[in-house]
Order: C-alpha cells, then structure tokens, then sequence
C-alpha cells in the first residue's frame, strides 16, 4: 500500500465535528493544502454531532473503504482535545487513518484490516498538541506528512493497541437473535447491530421492535407501502437490519432511542 | 457533447437529501473515485429536505446549466428506491444527468435540451440494484462509466419519456397571471411559478399575495428597506417571481404555504 | 504574491450564507468552473448564519490565512445585494478577497496585512450587478478573472477605504481588561474579544462573567471534567480568550448572548 499511488495525486478525506460556520474546517484545509500542495482534500463530513465519537466513527466506517487504496483518512471529533490522550496514525492493509484515540477510527481500522498503531510523536518539527485545535495544530501536518510521503513510524512511536467503542454485540437466546438499535440515520430509520452474519445459515423469520411491536420484512423501502403505519425491516448495504417507516421517521413517529431492543426469529433456512 | 472535454478531467456533481454525518455521501464519493480515478467531484447539495424530489429537482435546474459542458450530474433523492422505478442516464444537449426516473431530473433535462433517455440496464458488471442505497451500487457506478468515456447508450436501453414533476404553470384570467408560491428558501424568500415571459410583452402592476396583502415592486432586495413590513416583489436571477419580506423570513413571518396564490395585474407595455 | 503560483492550479474558497439546498451554490461553482476551467473550488463554508456578516467576517478571518499564498477568497454574505454597496476585491500581502463592501472581508484584509482596495467596476463584458444574486453574476466571474491572471486594477477602479465591522476593543480599567462576549462557534463555546496581547506583559488572574460568576482557567477542554458545573476560560488557537462548559453548551445552559460582559484581572507575570 502506497500513500500516494502513481496515477494520482495524494488523497485526504476529512470528518468532523466542527460544522463549517466556524472557519475551523477552512482552517484545517488552508493548511493541509499550504503543507502538502499536491493534496487532493474530499469531505466526508463536518456535520457529525458535536462530540459524537461513536456517529463520527459509523460515518467513517461506511465511508473510508469505498475511497481508493492509498487515501489518508483524517477525522477530528475530539472532546479530549488538550488531555493526555494520545493522537493517532493508523495503518490498515487498503487506507491510513489519522485522529485522536478516543475510539472514532477504530470501526474503520477492523473494516480495512488493521496492521500497525503509531502514537504521534511529541517533538516533530512542524506540529503541537494545542489547548482546543488539534485539528489543525496535530492532525492536519501530521496527516499532510503523509500525503508528502513521510512513512507513519517516521511520525512517532509504535502502540499495541487502540480505543475501542464499548461492544455491542446481538447474542443468542434459544431460537432467537437478540440485540439493539445502534443510531438512526438522517431519514430516522433505526440501524441494529444485528448482521446477516448472525444468522449463521439460518433464515430471519420474526422481528420484534422494543416491548412487542412487529416489523414486517421488505425487500426495499417503497415496498412498505403496502403497510404505511408498520415498522419494516431490510438488511441495509452494509449487512446490518435496519428497521424504517414508509415515509416517516422511525425515530420521531416512535418512542424508540438507540439501546432499544431487537429480536429477531431464526428459522432453519429454506433450501 | 463530449462527457470529458481535453481541456480537463471529467467532473461529476452530487446533489442528495442524504445529510453527510451517516456516511453515504462518503462512501458515493469513495466509490467514484475508486472506479473513475481521473474524476473531479464537486458538491451541489446533500442538504436538500428527506425524500423532497420537487426541492432537489429545482437545485439541479437551477446549478446544472452553470457547470462546462460535458459534466455530469448525479442526483440521488430517491424514496422509492429497491422499487420498480427505473434508473436512468439523461443526455441534454450541454450535460448528462443520472438518477432515479421519479422527477428529480426533469427541470434539469428541459433546461439543458434534452436529447435522449436511457433507462440503466439490469446486467452490467459494475453495478447492481439494491434494497436500501442505489446511489452507492447503481448511480455512481454508472456515473463512473460515464466519466471513463463509455456512451450512454451502452449503459441500457432507450426509453421514450421519464418521469415529469407535476405542472404548475400560471394561467391568464382577464388582466391578470394567477401563479402559486412554488416553495421558499433558505432565506424565507417565496419563488413562484410566474416568469416575466408569462408577461407576453405586457407590464407587470398589481402583486397580490394570497387573500389579499399587496406586495410592492422592488429593484433589489436591499431598496425593500423603505417599507420594512411590507411583503416586495422582484424577478429572481431565474426570471422567476419571488417574494420576499426586508430582513425577515416571508415564510416564518407570514402564514403562507408553498401553494399559495399570486396574483399580478397587467398593463399595457411603457414605451 | 501571485495569485496563480507555478505549483498548482489557481484556488478559489467559499464562503456563504446561501446553505446549499436552493442551488445557488452549485450555480456558482458551475460558473467558476466554465470562466476558469483550471480553477480548484475549495468550501470554507455555506453554513454562516443567513445574513450574518459578523460570523461569516469570522469565519473568513480563521481560515484564509491558513491557504497557500495567491488564494482567492470569495465570500458572499450580502443582504444589501442589488442596492449601490459596492462590490471589492481586496488585495492583500499573501491573499485575494472578493465580496461586498459591507464589511464582512474586514477581518481577513487586516490579518493578510492590507495593500490595495479595488471597487469591482460597472461596465466590464463579464459580469453584472443583479437585483438578488450578485454571487452568481458579479462575484463568481471576478474571482474567475482573477484566477485567469487578471490583475485587480483591470478589474475596477483604487478605492481609499472600505467597510468595517464594528469595533469592539476591551478596555484597561484599573487592574482588569474589560471586555465582552463576541460570539459563540458550534460548540456553545463564547469567544470574548479579549487577546493574550491585551495582558500586555501581565499574568491572566481571575476571569468574571457577566454578573459574578467566576470561570476557572484549564489549559483544555477536557481537563474542565474535574469541575463540571463551573465554566472554565482557555486561550483558544488564535489568540482569544474562550470560556466553555465542560461536555456541554454555555450558550445553551447559561442565560449568556453576545455582548455579555467578561473582566480579567491584571497581575504581575510571574519571572
């Protein structure tokens, strides 16, 4: 894996918590581009909720292992800035990721094969950790570094490990998956931690939503329409159930918030 | 019509109703850049209202015929999608357009002149319909393919017609053009669907703006300063109607909704 | 300074209250592109409040300086579009800007170090003042002249002065800086108009808020979780005093505004 493949310039993506009215993203571009001309800078997003380590680190999850080999993903959503926590390069087998070690690289470290930690490094000559801005001050020279062609051991020290997001794994009850609602997306559908994995071979039949409510299976959202007060459930595009009102919003038309419970029937498969 | 003019890489522009913060934007992005490496991205929009075709259709017709000839533009706002409605690749005589067949692209197709519509083939090797997110498998794919050089016509099979938004055109009773508010916005400005051709070469008088509040001739927005409370009435960059209230918000002040009646008097041409 | 350095392409920013749902946006991006085809569009932000020049004189000043030297700097924040304002390209020691004489390039011109004011003329084959959309018409092809090589003085005529913010220094009152409250950024962080520059030698002592209460001085955001409830005060990355709530809002969970009253007290620096 290469940071900067032949046939291109070198790629940095950005997640964020920052908004944009603020100039802070601005200010993370100016200089990344002022450091490494030949950057090519792509937003993923500036609009994960302020302090949202766990949305920041689903949205790069989603989104870092579509980009080209090679890319350097950088994501500041960073309520430790200025704390001992250390700051982070990250190499998987296909992408880079850079950012705080508070857990929000960690999805998308397993997603693209996790091969080496490295603590960024105290005394380099063209960063600083800072009171409020590490986005600028740390992550972004140290980010630039490497669309530069710095090699990530050059930037600090190997680690052992990382921050993880507290597990949420569904287990197993008798014929049953149990597990919960993860976050909702923008359309207020509800994502569960349930994968098609779990199933192990077995067909979903049942799903019921919190204290007792059914959802009934489609296979896309237009075909709830069949049944408009109804939760539905699909596997979404990441293999994950995701549960959907037909032109309304799960999360508003319901009391359901994230942690609540989903269980879903196994039934041997039909074959 | 060439998809990449020499002087420069091919450009694809997104406009969405996904928000960026879940990652979809992302993982679009990642995608055709993956398949189409050359491509230069550049966003219109990922803030256009859940499932609002009308709004998200009205942003690429006002943008599209901006950009250099040759680009392409992606728009995914998309409720039905893992339905039956078709995919579709739209040649204009200044600008290729891809997305659902559900209206989203028929203000943009009349402006650009539109040439031929082809419905996104079931069978290719790149892309694949999906349950929940088309525009990650399906339209940035294709857009890709678009961007690599390949002709439309090779991507699927001629249609004859797509999907149109309902028509709202203003009628003529009397002396008078009786429109409707289209939709407001970001600044609580009301676009309606009167244009100055609607004119016929006639002077515009008398603005009336729903049961009846009269709305004064303004030639900016700034001149409305002199009757502050007072609804003003210009022609928009488009050569739209719009309405508007000095410093406030037409939409949150008044109680008016998209719909509401516009009424402009005629008189006989100056000169 | 050059505003198309050998390096690279010529680099327009955007900076706006437009949001990005209307198109407006798009529109002008497409326009950039069709005058300036080399041109590379970076966004600084679309989100500044509608109208708010002050935030969006803010936002300018974070970011433009941190961009590579020759950047063009394009921000429309213009509720006086259409009325006889006049239209600027600022010209200063390491940057471009371009917008309305309205004050919001105020803060940017003075961190880049002034050198020439030039008001955007009347009568050039290009461009045209419109009666809502400068942005589109007047703006966005003077910035793509100057990203073309044109020189600013082609582009109008030498203006003596240009439109300022309203000044809003702390003052010395015995042993304290008295000063206020200028905004908040996304965080419900306050930014005062107080600097490190202000303790002119001196040590910060303690920092009151508005009626009495006492903020705690850290030297980062997360170091406040020892004192939950109590508002703590940084020097934040440029310079200014910033006061914050450790995981929450001050904007939101104290009945503070812009223009709220902050006073520090003088000691001797300790040495």
């Amino acid at each position: 894996m290469s940071p900067h493949p032949d046939q291109g310039r070198p790629l940095v993506t950005l997640t964020t918590d920052f908004g944009t009215a603020d100039g802070y993203v601005g200010a993370i571009k100016g200089r990344l581009l002022s450091l490494a001309p030949p950057v090519r800078i792509c937003d993923i997003s500036h609009q994960v909720a302020p302090r949202d380590v766990v949305q920041g680190a689903w949205c790069l999850k989603r989104a870092a292992p579509r980009f080209p080999d090679g890319a350097i993903h950088l994501a500041v959503i960073d309520p430790g800035v200025g704390s001992a926590r250390a700051g982070l390069v990250v190499v998987t087998e296909r992408f880079l990721l850079v950012g705080p070690d508070n857990g929000v690289l960690s999805l998308a470290a397993r997603e693209g094969g996790l091969r080496q930690i490295v603590t960024i490094g105290e005394n380099p000559p063209h960063w600083q950790k800072s009171a409020s801005f590490d986005g600028l001050t740390l992550f972004a020279p140290v980010a630039a570094r490497l669309a530069m062609g710095d090699a990530p051991e050059m930037l600090g020290q190997p680690a052992e490990a990382m921050e993880q997001l507290p597990q949420k794994n569904p287990r197993h009850a008798g014929d049953e998956i149990l597990g919960e609602v993860l976050f909702f997306d923008r359309f207020g559908n509800a994502v569960t931690n349930i994968t098609v994995e779990d199933l192990a071979g077995k067909s979903a039949g049942r799903v019921m939503l919190g204290a007792g409510e059914e959802a009934q299976w489609a296979t896309h959202y237009a075909a709830m329409a069949k049944n408009p007060g109804c939760p539905a459930a699909i596997w979404n595009s990441d293999g994950h159930l995701e549960l959907a009102l037909f032109g309304g919003s799960l999360k508003n038309d319901r009391r359901i918030r994230a942690g609540e419970r989903v269980a879903v029937s196994l039934r041997p498969a039909a074959g």
